[in-house]
């Protein structure tokens, strides 16, 4: 089996998206994560929720976090204020984990291979600068004990 | 808001449980992970199905994924030689990330800088030493974004 039969549909936005939307998008559809890709379409990144989660507490909150009471303003307007006007590029963090990415004809192994030096949960299939779809690693894991016959 | 209301049903298994059990269930529900607890039901940590991706794949072939073909044993029977006769508890990594855990009368936005403080994807609501539920971030956000009125 090669990545192409095992890859997914999986949420895709591009860095250059408005970052309100991408956010929106992530609550509403309950995802734990997008897939980012460049203007062209190639996968560059993940945008993890609980990085937007990051962004919408401010650091010394995040340090004491009793002193949450002191956040006049609601969650939503933090929201408002903080994406406002932004693109989907601003919020990706620098140290954020390298987005695995896996050829169209890699075998299942390889695709392990790859999202396991990369601590990476998911892994974005391509064909040339393409994406084709992406793996997950419980996806991973279902084809590793159940192979299709 | 209080964290109880926010929190939700969640698979959880004990650090004394069966690890290829717990793998099936990654496997089988397609879950991005486990909350894992000690015996007496105190959660304790998460096991990402990344993490047993990694238990999988020898360290050569992540380091070199071209030297998968080697691997003369199929993904199946690596799961079985690797999982058989361990607990869950084998399977947690030393580095893995603290578990965010909070007060069942915790705030929203004190979950907020929980989560964000450990960069973890869930947050364990519990009510003395006992779990209520879990609120993964991508909740959080849906409730930060439309609050029930």
């Amino acid at each position: 089996m090669h990545a192409n039969e095992m890859a997914e549909e999986f949420p895709v936005v591009s860095v250059e998206a408005d970052a309100w939307d991408a956010v929106t998008q992530l609550a509403e559809r309950r995802l734990p994560g997008l897939v980012v890709t460049d203007s062209g379409g190639k996968p560059l990144s993940i945008l993890p929720a609980s990085q937007v989660v990051r962004i919408l507490v401010p650091t010394y909150v995040q340090d004491d976090p009793s002193l949450a009471g002191v956040l006049s303003e609601s969650m939503a307007d933090r929201v408002a204020d903080k994406l406002r006007g932004k693109k989907v590029g601003a919020l990706i963090p620098e140290d954020v984990p390298e987005l695995a990415v896996v050829n169209d004809d890699d075998t299942l192994v390889e695709v392990a291979a790859v999202m396991a030096r990369l601590r990476c949960p998911l892994a974005a299939v391509t064909r040339g600068d393409e994406l084709v779809g992406v793996i997950t690693a419980s996806r991973l894991l279902q084809l590793a004990l159940a192979p299709p016959a």
